[in-house]
Order: structure tokens, then sequence, then C-alpha cells
């Protein structure tokens, strides 16, 4: 923290306050990796950039793209990427199609049926048309709900009513003596990413899964259900992809190639990704009759939903029929690749993407990201007409197929690797937008620039800039003394680490590009993801209405790709990312030790007699068994890292601040080359061939989907998980790992800030 | 805790195992204040006491005494106080019963109706008889759903849902820009004594308040209702008082004094513990048209209960007519009291009570208490046959008037004033009984000598020591390490002060007698709470249904009657309470030191714009005003007092370890009889004349009911309650009234130790 104020201290030299245009803009420093004349004049390229986009564009290309159903196969998907591969020609980018071939089924026949234990019930897996919302009715092109990659099924058995499905939720069923072999469990939205939810029934030897949004989460008892208000109404339902992507993504039966025509395929029947066990998700209307009719015990405090009704465990007696199959079919998708070539380092690549295709009318979800594109788009281009050359080349993506599995942005990653590992500087993702703080994810290398974007980016709300407005909001949600004092003294605001859920993942996890991902929320909530009330009404209503977090997102997202377009020095900086990287070191070490002291504690409860004491003859509980305390890990290894990647840190920053000193002297073209090219390297170096333990496909060896969350991150996953599942050994042997990706991290850290240094 | 090590190693020197009756008990250590030989024959008829009590006439006495409601002026009121005066007689007590003329307002016209903003609704008012359930259809006999004491009122206002309706309620609804002024309330109940509700809602302005039960709290979200379940059912609802009892509980019309014929009475209208404003009780199937038609915002995620509906804020559109009148009439209330005089000390006087009168046929509450204490005086009576004869006076009392208002005991200890003053050793209060863990709350001069009683009761379920099984469930409840050490190496386990909701009340906080409170629960959930469902039927399905647990309380009840009674010297202790007193003053300077952090911090976001920044304008929230940072307070009053009671509190113990180290020696009878005395004014000396501020009528300075919580305890009252309400001069007086009276208390103890330690 120190080392930042000097940092700023150094910068104040240079302050000056420089008439730019008919606006007074006070130069506090010049931007981080510029010298102080490119610094002025990016930034008023920057402040032209962030004056175009217009919110009526925004609406008009919303209305436009999301008019219909435009989901992976349908006729409007397709309109819809020729229709933003014209947009990108007409702002002047370099644009094409490219297609891929991916298996995507859609359903032909599902049931969810109540046969025995209650009233006979056939459920609606239907959701109505609203009068006052004219997309709502277009039926026959909308994909009815079913959640995809679920195996075909046709299975009748006893219902078991499990949470939220994750492991848990198994560990405190078997505590309670309920086991799911041989039943359907029905599951509730939320908690973990969906696919986790019958993979771990699968697991636990369930033969059919139900999931359904409980009204708790974002159906009544959040507010107004939609027409009326933006929650889910009764017959809402979520759909969604079940594959198992923490495995990998894209499409199930072209792991790490691209699916182009020719690629080798899996069959249908060996891919990995596809579930065990038939999935349908339902809506409230359609769980109720099924829930209430569950006998057995009363599920635990905080299982029960909002259904108004006594939430029993089963098994039983309500018996349930489940059919799906499904139409396995080859899908083409399109990705839109627009690009603007670099004038010096036209083989430095910057990438931005966001995706075209939703699960039906997809507003929200994903139309109200790529509108924010489409007018970034359409504001280089302008910039361009008015003379800007950016120094690298500029790639903007609109993916197709994200909703299946991150099928477009997946399949191409693969397809162009070899090109991305020499090329990419960095990804910056978005994928829908909404209405409130400012939201960014990413790699930590890029945690300094990402706050920076942010603090030229004005809030339309507050109007303050959305930086301030993020650092003022975590002050407030800050639950102690200690956090907010580091959030008030700490430069640059923690960014979380990305997990998986967008398309995003390729690039970093797999390819290892350093990637961030953009959006706004916290003030949008609402029940309509994924269901065909998703769509301009609802969005227009109950969302970012007028349109000013699209303009937001489009002044943020082009920022930073013009920032990283144009540096001299590209803006990575090692000290946040060594921060964190020690964070999570003594995260894993707490963890390590908590294991421990649980375990310990656990046995010694076991000797006391605590469970037989505390049991409740009318509520029994399984008592739990006496387990091995685990190990001490040997953390060294990467305790050594840590204090090389921290010392590599401080050199890099120092070499970079001898470069200011100097005032507006930059090294050589040449040097300056070499440097930028190691720190397009940074990220690859966090990755190795092998991958995670398992699942080959992640290489990245800080950040990844959780395999039993899905959505949310596991930083060093290969010592996180090891050490959750009690795989002690692996832990071990992961941390030797972990600490080879970190020493050679730092070595590059190193040796790029001797180049600049010797260049001095 | 090295203290306690100290004396069990001590008292293991005279550690033997005695061959008595045909089975071996092995005698640890003599009964504290007990000689060896003396506690050999005290515990010998102790073991000869527990095994008397009978589930079969548990159940019996059960079956009769809740066979038909009765509540304060019902025939079976009396036909009961008749029976069990009967008893007692039976049993060989010296019985009589006292009666007083209290005034009890019963229901004339109620209503309440939903008038405007949705469909025209009638509230019921009224819980139906259901089949299987014989008492249920008593509807003649029953007292119709009402809130006692509640003042007349008809009024028609827009509603408004205050969540629980305590003070914490009210800033977030000021917050929320919502005011409750001219509207009428609905709250629902928990959280708080019910009385404190309408307090609240009218010190805010409102003309009328409606207390619903959300079946969230005790209805279907639990479990099965009733009768196919223990819980709530649609119309079951909650009766009680709402007297400001937090101000002084008993007749209203006789503040202090007894409510004798020819007392001295308020006027009705003059009486302050009346509510401000009229006050019904609904059940959730009367609460729900009413909730589901307000309007307004939606109420935070805390506030929402298990009905099914969005919850909304209102106020209106939603209108309400709300008619209370009562029967403003004086009432007979009858107290059985049954003495066995004191062979020793007959002027030395014992004293256990649980209340007979109930809301309807109250079989959980008080029956399952009631019938404890007759199997206790019928074991007593078994015992003076064999020959047992108490030292001291016991005095057994079926109190009748507890539920509107604590009338029977508050009005025979406020009669009695000066005899108990001068004669009272202690008081051993229960009030219904369930199944699962003993419940001990009470005076900590009394810890030690409670935790000792629990060491010699056996739990029915897990036949471990009722002491064990709460130790245990400690330990599993505990939420941190530190807590679960002390847990494991402190000798007693900590007992929680006493608040109110209880026939304590006037015993322990107005005469300042010593005071127990006994009773199990924990496993035994329902929702028949004050309902005409809380009879024998629904007691015998789902409560203690073997009526095992209310042999354990007759067990524990009789045990601490027999050891107070029996005992050379009084089993005080007083180094738990220096403990716990200590604590008490951790804790208030923590809570003035948390009061200057919140404030200090709150300032500080509202300097740096926090509020603006994170103000969803969707959502508008009202800022916080900047305040006065509170001054640090002077706790070295209360601080040097706490030094002296530890010293004297170690002076006592030294003095107690001296007389048993000496073997079977004891020290004279005059000599003992005079520590006695001193021991008995031992908690009188933490009351003084002047009670508490505003509140004189509460004298103890260590434990109180709190005035916006009602049954929970605040203690230190003066001071905390000061510190809370941010009133720093008076809690700086406050701390030196206490500190005084701790001091006079450590004189006491002085004074005992010195003369137990000259006799020596």
């Amino acid at each position: 923290m120190s080392r930042r104020a000097l940092l700023v201290s150094i910068f104040c030299i240079c302050l000056s306050v420089a008439p730019v245009g008919n606006h007074v803009i006070a130069e506090e420093q010049p931007l981080y990796g510029y010298s102080a004349e490119s610094s002025q004049a990016e930034r008023q390229w920057e402040e032209k950039l962030r004056a175009i986009p217009s919110p009526e564009n925004l609406r008009a290309y919303m209305k436009l793209l999301s008019a219909h159903p435009h989901h992976v196969g349908s006729p409007y998907d397709k309109q819809n990427a020729d229709w933003i591969l014209g947009k990108f020609k007409e702002f002047g980018l370099d644009a094409n199609i490219e297609q891929f071939d991916v298996l995507f089924p859609t359903p032909k026949e599902r049931a969810v049926e109540l046969v025995e234990g209650g009233p006979k019930f056939v459920a609606k897996l239907q959701e109505p048309a609203v009068a006052v919302d004219p997309t709502s009715g277009q039926q026959s092109e909308q994909l009815p709900t079913y959640n995809a990659y679920s195996i075909d099924g046709d299975v009748t058995a006893e219902l078991v009513y499990v949470n939220y499905g994750v492991p848990e939720d198994y560990e405190q069923l078997e505590r309670m003596g309920v086991s799911v072999k041989g039943k359907i469990v029905m599951a509730r939205y939320f908690h973990s990413w969906r696919g986790i939810k019958p993979k771990v029934a699968a697991e636990h030897g369930a033969v059919g899964c139900l999931i359904y949004s409980d009204p708790h989460e974002d159906g009544f008892v959040q507010g107004g259900t939609f027409p009326a208000g933006p929650y889910r109404p009764l017959d809402g339902v979520q759909r969604g992809s079940v594959a198992d992507m923490p495995l990998y993504p894209g499409d199930p039966l072209t792991p790490g190639v691209g699916a182009t025509k020719g690629a080798k395929r899996l069959k249908v029947e060996e891919a990995p990704t596809i579930t065990k066990i038939p999935v349908l998700p339902i809506s409230y209307g359609d769980a109720q009759p099924l829930l209430a009719a569950l006998g057995g015990r009363v599920a635990p405090e905080s299982w029960r939903g909002g259904l108004g009704i006594t939430y029993h465990l089963g098994p039983g007696p309500a018996k349930v029929h489940l059919k799906v199959k499904s139409n396995w079919e080859i899908k083409p998708i399109y990705d839109v690749i627009g690009k603007i070539p670099g004038s010096v380092y036209p083989d430095e690549w910057v990438i931005r993407g966001n995706h075209h295709d939703g699960w039906v009318n997809g507003a929200e979800d994903p139309i109200a990201g790529q509108i924010a594109i489409l007018e970034e788009a359409r504001a280089l281009g302008e910039l361009l007409k008015a003379g800007w050359k950016p120094k690298r080349t500029i790639i903007y993506c609109a993916w197709d197929g994200e909703e299946p599995g991150l099928l477009g942005s997946t399949e191409w990653a693969e397809q162009h690797y070899d090109e991305l590992r020499a090329h990419a500087v960095a990804y910056v993702n978005s994928d829908s937008n909404g209405r409130g703080y400012f939201e960014v994810e990413g790699s930590h290398t890029l945690e300094k620039f990402s706050n920076d974007v942010a603090r030229d980016v004005t809030d339309p709300e507050t109007k303050l800039s959305v930086w301030k407005r993020d650092q003022l909001h975590e002050i407030a949600e800050a639950k102690t003394a200690e956090k907010r004092e580091e959030i008030r003294k700490r430069a640059d605001l923690r960014i979380p680490a990305l997990g998986s859920g967008s398309d995003y993942t390729a690039f970093l996890q797999h390819d290892g590009v350093a990637s961030l991902n953009f959006g706004f929320g916290g003030e949008d909530q609402g029940g309509i993801y994924h269901s065909i009330y998703d769509d301009f009404y609802w969005f227009s209503h109950f969302s970012d209405t007028e349109f000013v977090y699209g303009r937001a997102l489009a002044q943020a997202g082009g920022t930073a790709m013009m920032r990283l377009a144009d540096a001299d020095l590209l803006p990575f900086e090692f000290g946040d990312f060594a921060d964190t990287v020690q964070m999570y070191l003594k995260e894993l070490k707490a963890l390590a030790q908590k294991s421990q002291d649980d375990i310990r504690e656990r046995n010694r409860e076991i000797e006391e007699g605590v469970f037989q004491a505390t049991n409740d003859p009318s509520k029994p509980l399984v008592p739990p068994l006496s387990e091995t305390v685990p190990p001490h890990l040997n953390f060294a290894p990467m305790e050594n890292a840590v204090d090389t990647l921290n010392r590599s840190a401080a050199e890099y920053r120092n070499a970079v601040e001898q470069i200011n000193a100097k005032g507006s002297a930059t090294p050589s073209a040449a040097s300056l080359a070499e440097v930028n090219k190691l720190l397009i390297e940074s990220e690859r170096r966090l990755t190795n061939a092998e991958g995670l333990p398992n699942r080959s496909w992640f290489k990245h060896q800080l950040y990844a989907p959780g395999f039993y969350t899905g959505y949310e991150v596991k930083t060093v996953p290969a010592v996180r998980e090891a050490i959750e599942l009690k795989h002690w050994k692996q832990a071990d042997e992961a941390i030797v790992v972990v600490a080879r990706v970190l020493e050679s991290e730092a070595a590059l850290i190193s040796s790029a800030a001797q180049k600049l240094a010797v260049d001095k």
C-alpha cells in the first residue's frame, strides 16, 4: 500500500491542468503505460469516444435484436448475426462470420406427472403469453422449456426434495437418513450453476432430476411478478444448459478443437459432458403440487422456500413420471468477428466479446450487453474516421451459442488457439447488462487497469465515477472495520476472479489470455432469466429503462479497448497481482487449518457423545463417523514462490517508476516491444499443458470454475479443491505445480523489469 | 476456573463409595452446604424423592386440570384452585387459598374488517373446533381471541406492516420513508413480548394495532399443523396480555400493593399499563387478506413471512376498521398456598410456584408445569410420612392470573413484601413444560446450586444426567472454539439471567428474592400457544407424550426444594456470581465502545457520501443524520466494585474450603444461622429502594426485563438501557448506583466469610 502512495507522489510531479477541447481536464497523472504526451492524446480520444454512445441507438438495437426468439438454430439467430455483420461493416470494421457446427439438442418429448401420492397432476411445462407484452406470444418460434444436454430418459420414481442439490445438501440428507438412490430429485435453482444439480444427483444414485424456480429466489417473495412487477410469474421457467461444463465447455463432441465441418467428433453417447440422468426445469406453478405431495421429514429451516406450504423431504409418497427426449442434431452457429487492424503492432490483439444468441427473445441476456458492444464498435468507427489509429489490432466478437455451453467463443478460442496464444493481449467480455454498480471481475494483472478505466466512467444515477460509487458501495457492504480500512486505503478496489458462466472461459482458462468481464448490476433484480419474459417489454419497463447503463457499459468497454490498444507499455501491473496471490495462499493455509480443526473438534465431540446427547428421537440424525485428522501440508514451495513474485513485482514497479521519473522520456520502441511481448505472455505463464487434475481442458492454475459450483470460481483450484475434497496427497502435489507456475511468472516479470531498466 | 479445579481437588479428599439402599452411590463429594454426614442423609432422602413422581399421575392431573377452559373468572379456574387445595391438603401440606381482586377485562365487542383497498373482508376472530380433539369444541366456556388490557377503541385507518413491531423496525421504516402516524399497524408475533408491539406503535403515532401469527414463526412453515401436526392452524390465534408489564406487572390498579378487597385502587383510566391504542390478535387466516391488500414498497427480506404472498409495507391501500371493547370488571383470583413448616428454621422460607390459570384449556401452559409441582408436593408428603423433617419451611404455590399479567404471584409478593424480604431464601418457578433439555435461568448466586441439582436428575431420552446433556448440547451449539473451551472447562454451566414472562418476576425483581426458573424444552416445538388447541389432545400427541419430562421436572424441582430446605449452610456461591458480574461489565464496556465506533463510522460514511452513492432511486432510503460521538463513560466505580466483589467471593470460598478441610466438623449452629441470614439477604442487597429509572417497581439492579423487549432480560438494566438509548449522563449516574449496590453486596459476602472463619 505504501508502494501506491509513493507512485502517486512521483506522478504528481508532472501534474498539470491542461485545457482540452472546450473544457479543462485535471491531468493528475499520465495514464499507466503511457508517456505524458501519449497520455494526453489518448485522454482526448477517449473523451471523444465516451461522448458517442447513444441511448436511443441502444434502445433501437435491442428492440430489433430481441424482436423474435433467437436461439441456436433459429432463423432469427442467423438473421441477427447477419445484421450485426452488416453493422460492423457499416461502422468500418473488417468483419466476417465464422461458422461452427455443434451438437444442439432440442426437445422432442417432455413430460412431468404426479402419478401417485397426491391428486393426479400433469405439469404444464408451458409459459403463457402475457397480453401487454407483444413478444411473449411468439409461441411457434420459442424453444420449449428444457435443459439442454439432458440425456434422454423415461423414469418413474418417488420424489425427494434436495434443496439446492449441492454436495452439502446430500451430506445433510445422509445425516437425516434420506437416500436418493433410485429416486427422482427435486432441486431448486440458485446456489450453484444448474448443471451441478443433476451431476451431483446422479453421483448419489438418483434416476431423474427436476429443477424448479422457487418463488423465494426470484418469484413473488422478492416482489411483484411479471407483468405487474419484474419477478418470475407462476408459470415462468428458467431454461438452461446442464452439460458438465466444469469438465469442459463448448461443443460436447469436440473437446479442445474447433467444431469445424471436418473436425473429428465424439459420438453423442461418448460425450462425457452430457448428463447421466434426465433433467427438466419447471415453474413453481408446476412444482407446487409435486412438493405438496411429499411426505417424510420436514425440510430443515434453510431448505424451505416461499411456496406457502410445509416443505417435506420425502421420499414419496409423491411418485413422479419424468420423460425427456431430444432431437440430437448438429446445428450451425455464427460468430460475427469484426477487426480494426493495428497501426503499429498488428499482431497484438485486443479482443472484446458478448454473445448474441438468447434462450428466447433474450433482451437482458444477452442483448443488453450486445448493444453496448455495437455502440462501442460504432464509436471506434467514428474515431477512425476522425483520424484515430490504434497501435494494436482490435477485434469485436458477437458470439453465437453461448447459452447452450459457451459454444461460439469456445470453438473459436479452440480453433484459433495457437494464434491467440501468440497474439492475444487481453479479452474483455460482457454478457447482458443491468442497472446499478459497475461490476468487474478478471485477471489480477489487469486489476489496476480496470480500476483506472472505472475512474473515467460516470455513473448515470449518482454522477460519481463508477469507481467511486463502487468504492462507497463496498464500504457500505463491508462486514468488518478492517475490510473498510482496506477499501479506503488500498489504491485499487479488489476485483473478484473469474469462474465460469460466460464467454471469457475459453480465453482465460484454456488459452491463458488475460481477461476481464464488465457489466452493471445490483439494482436490477428480476425473475425473467432464461424465460420468454426476458424481452424488450420487460427490459424497458423494469431494468435500464433509459438505456443509460447501456451507454455506461459502452463507455467502459470502449475506453478499455482503446487504452489497451494504444498503450506504449501494456498496462499490466503485478503489485496487485502478487498481493492477490498472497491472499489466496493465506486463504488456502487457513482452509487446511480449518479442515484439521473441524475434524479434530468433531472427533472430540463424537468421543464425548455430543451427537447421541443432542439427538431428538422425533427427528433422529445419523451421527457422523470419526475421521483421521488431516496431515499438515507443505505450503513452503508456494510460500517461496509468493516471495519471489513479490520481489519481481517490486522490481517491475521500480523499473516503471524510473521511466516515469524521467518525465516524458520513454524506452526505445524496440525495447518496449520486447517488454510488451513478455507482458502478453504473462497470463500464459499461469497455465500449464497438463491442466487441472481430471479436467485437463482447464489450463489456468489460478482460476477455474469449481467442479461442484460451476459458476463460482475456485482460485488456485488444484490446491483448493484437493483440500476441500480431503485429497491431501494431491493437495501437496498441486502446491508444487502451482509454485512452479508462479516461479515462472515471477521470472518473466523480473525479466520484463530488467529489460525496462537496461533500456534506461 | 482454576478456583474450581482447586475446590474439586480439596473435596476429593473425602471421596468414598458408600452402599446406600440396594445400590452403590459414588459419593464424589458432600453436597455444597452440607457436612459429610448430613450430605449422606440428604442424598438418601433425595433419592427416595426422585423415585416417587409418576407419569400416570401426571397424565391424570393434566387431563383433569385441562378438561375445561380455566381462565381468570371462569368457574373451572375456581374449581381447579379448590381441587389443588384439596390435593395439597391430602399430601399433608398446610394449605389455603389466598384471594385477590384484580382488574380483568374480557371482550364485549371485537371487529376487524378490510373496508377499502381490497375485496371486502370481515375477520373471523374465531378458532374452529377440531373433530378429533374433544375439548376444542367447548366454545361457550372459551374466552374469545383478544389481547387483555387493550384500551377500548374504534378506529378506521390505512394499514402499515411493521414486521415484529420493535424499535429497530420503526428505524428501518423511517429510512424507507414510511410513517405509521394515524395508521393501524400490523405486527407479527415473536421477537419481543407482545405488549411491546402496541406500546412502540403508539409511541410512533399509530392509532391501532393488529398482532398476527405468521406461519413462518409457528405455523405451516415449521411443520404440519394441528391436528395433523403440532403447529398453528390457519385460524389459530395467540391470546395474551398487552399491559405494559416492563413498567410494573400485576393488577394495573394496585401497583406495589396487594389487590386485597380494601386496597387503594387507581381508576381504570389512570392505569398506566393499559395500552394507549386498541389491539387485537388475529390468525394468519384472518391476516392474509389484509396483508395481500397492502401496496407500497416491498418489505425488506428479513421482514417477509411465510404466507405465500409478496409482503408489502403499505400504507394502504388497505384500509382497516378495528374495534375493541371490553367488560372492565374486577375479578377474584385464587392463589393456592401450601406449607410444610421448617423443623429448625421455620422462619426461613423456600418457595416453589407455577400458575394454574390458562388462557383456554392450557395443557402445556401452564398445566404441564403445574402437574410437576403437584407430584413434588405429593412426594414431599410421602417423605414427611417416612420421617423426613425439612429444616426450613417449604411453601408450594399454585398461582392464579399469571396469563393476564402475573397477577397472582405479583399481588401475593406485594402483599407479603415485608415477610418475604425477611424470610424468603429462594423462589423456584416453573411455567409449563416440554421435552428436551433442562433449561435453568436465574440468580447467579444459585448458579452452582442449580448446576448441582442438574447433575442429579436423569434425562429420560438419553439416560445422561440432564446436566451432561445440557453441557454436550451447549458444546454442539457453541459458535466459537473459545466458547466450547469454556463450556468444557468451567465447572458450572452458565445460566441465563431472568427477564420476565412468568411468576418469578415479583419475587426476584421487586422483593429481591434469589430465584430460579426450571423447565424442559427444545424438542417440543408447536404452534398452539395461548390458543384453544393447547389442550390434553395436543399435549399427549405432540409434546411430552409419556409424561417422563413431567417426572424429570418434578425430580428437579423437588430436589432443589429439599436441598435448599435441608442445607446446613445455604448453598449460595459467589464465585460464579462475581464471574458473571464481571462478564456483564465487559459487555457494557464493549457496548459503549461499539456505540462510539458505530456513530463515528456512520458519520464518516455520511461525509464520504456512502448513503447517496448506494441509494437505489427505485427504492430510495432517507439518509441518516450525523450524530455526536458518545462521550467515554466512567466505568471505574463498577470496575472497582467488581474487584471488591471478586476479593470477597474468594474470601468466602476460602472460608467454606477451610470448613470442609476439617472433615466432618461444622461451625456452630448459631454461627451458621447468622451466616445463613446474611446469605438470605444477599439477593436483597442487589436491589435498592429507588428501583430503576422511570420504573421504580423494578428494584433489582442486575436483572430486569428490557423496557423494549418485555421478556428478554437486560442485565445491569439502568446502565445497559441508558447506553442503548444514548442517555450518556444517565449511564454515568447508573454506573455509580450499581457500583454502590455491588460494594454493599461484597461487604455482605465478606462479612459472611469472616463469620465462618472466626467460627473455625
